[in-house]
């Protein structure tokens, strides 16, 4: 298969994209490859269509399956390894938030916690200790958060999303009552 | 200056962090070390603190300096230029939601919206079109969103991420009246 020029420019881009994005130029492609493509492709599709060796293919469909963003599929009557990209566009967010987390943030928490666990800092350390407690606090606030979220159904998300800067009215909301009960 | 152990754990962490996140192990560290330090410090100091050539601090720094993360300072009655972590992690976390998009989302959402705005797609792009207007619509609907969060209070942001999935039960509420008035 040939991409057409359309799905080209695409794919393209994700390949400029990929330094930017921690990935490299042939999984961006791939990946860009397989979102605009209807049907699943096998490594044989995905060389001839982006003019690629055959190994950086299948190193970056590995790459691309260990972030989840890829699907290895079979098709009936054919013993080859077909692959897409899944088709629902809020669950690739997630799988990305996810991903990104456990590589990016992940691993710092640990780090602060062991650090921050240590019971005898010496006095020239109180400042770094304390910025250390700052950083691990909100990375929890916020971490918890969306893990929170993405157990939300998705209609609730969208609706929060909508609502914009307008959740402040409806997070206050929520307290009026005890405060006018005060007053 | 010499870290001390402690501030040491924290820099050589972030040095490895680095390449996860898009920076170099240079970057990393200096920035690591401009944020647990309490005083601003000069190239000099940051030179002698990690080892590293005066070169790749000054390119450090300017890396830095382009994220918004670190900041030039001038103390009374020295010429050199010092430099800081701003104080307010909430401020840190802005600014990195921020650079982000701008280098990670924007040049995305630009591509994709002068494809869409192609007049002549082909029937055989039709799906490749369909995909890429899924992508921008998450893409607008979520940066849409952030940006309304940045620009919200921190006070009610706090209280929005502390309220978790309890949200749910408060995008409800307030649709509630209108449906029991239908009923």
């Amino acid at each position: 298969m040939t991409p057409t020029r359309y799905q080209q420019a695409f794919i393209l881009h994700f390949g400029e994209m990929g330094s930017r994005w921690g990935i490299n130029r042939t999984v961006g492609q791939i990946y860009a490859l397989l979102y605009v493509s209807e049907s699943p492709l096998n490594a044989d599709d995905i060389t001839g269509a982006l003019g690629m060796s055959r190994s950086n293919v299948s190193m970056g469909l590995k790459e691309l399956q260990s972030w989840r963003l890829v699907r290895l599929r079979h098709l009936p009557g054919d013993r080859r390894e077909y692959f897409s990209a899944p088709e629902d566009i809020w669950q690739i967010l997630q799988t990305l938030v996810e991903e990104r987390r456990k590589r990016e943030i992940d691993p710092t928490m640990s780090m602060l916690r062991d650090a921050l666990m240590e019971s005898t800092v010496k006095p020239s350390d109180e400042y770094a200790r304390h910025r250390m407690q700052d950083m691990l606090d909100l990375m929890e606030l916020v971490t918890g958060w969306m893990n929170e979220l993405s157990d939300l159904d998705r209609a609730t998300v969208v609706k929060l999303m909508k609502l914009g800067g307008g959740v402040k009215k409806l997070v206050g909301v929520r307290a009026k009552p005890a405060a006018s009960a005060a007053s």
